[in-house]
């Protein structure tokens, strides 16, 4: 492996305690360069679960403008508390379910939701104009 | 539909202005029938959207847990900003091309690579110890 592909096991400057691993010592040590092998695995998973993430939020974002349009145009309120309650719960759920701390959830829900309502406004600001939604809104 | 079902139409609290919208004027008004039923149908796939979601967040953070213990037996530092640097072109080339707002693919990484971080200086401070995985860590 090239010495750029092991630049990121360098540790940030502010960690003066913290092992420096580059190319040769990894190449040195058998144990370094399995570590370092296993680590670019699950990077690659990683990476492949946020490339699915960020298409699924595209069509949440694209699902929540519509409802934008729909509540300016019929003059109902951008927020929907009822609604949050009943997320926060459905959320909390389908996290226990799947090994992921609540918290996590909750706050993956403040952000899409918090998102989705200034876009909302937005929406409803410029009278439900379907147009906003060109520009992501 | 029974009246609670219309519940999450009523508008919140704080903003006077809006029109509140119940069962009996949805169904004395079927333009706003119209509208409830489309908002309930985008809503259910909103609901699907996070559904998938949060099992992918699930898995993401059983990864970046792994790559935390790997890092802290290995004495790697937990932060990674040549990586971090490479996410973030990433995503945004993968928002652009998925019709999202590229301010929100940022807002994602910062949300789960914060997460994450705080995750593996809990591990390494606990010397690596995978146990700390049945805590969501």
């Amino acid at each position: 492996m090239s010495d750029s592909e092991h630049d990121w096991l360098r540790p940030e400057e502010e960690t003066e305690s913290e092992t420096i691993i580059d190319a040769r010592t990894a190449q040195n040590n058998p144990e370094v360069a399995d570590v370092v092998a296993k680590i670019a695995s699950l990077r690659q998973s990683i990476d492949n679960v946020d490339t699915a993430i960020v298409s699924l939020l595209a069509e949440r974002f694209k699902y929540t403008s519509q409802v934008g349009v729909l509540k300016a145009r019929a003059g109902f309120a951008p927020a929907d508390y009822q609604r949050e309650h009943a997320q926060i719960e459905r959320l909390h759920r389908i996290a226990d379910e799947a090994g992921l701390d609540p918290e996590i959830a909750e706050m993956y829900r403040e952000f899409v939701v918090t998102e989705a309502k200034r876009r909302h406004k937005r929406i409803a600001e410029n009278g439900g104009d379907p147009g906003v939604l060109d520009v992501f809104a």
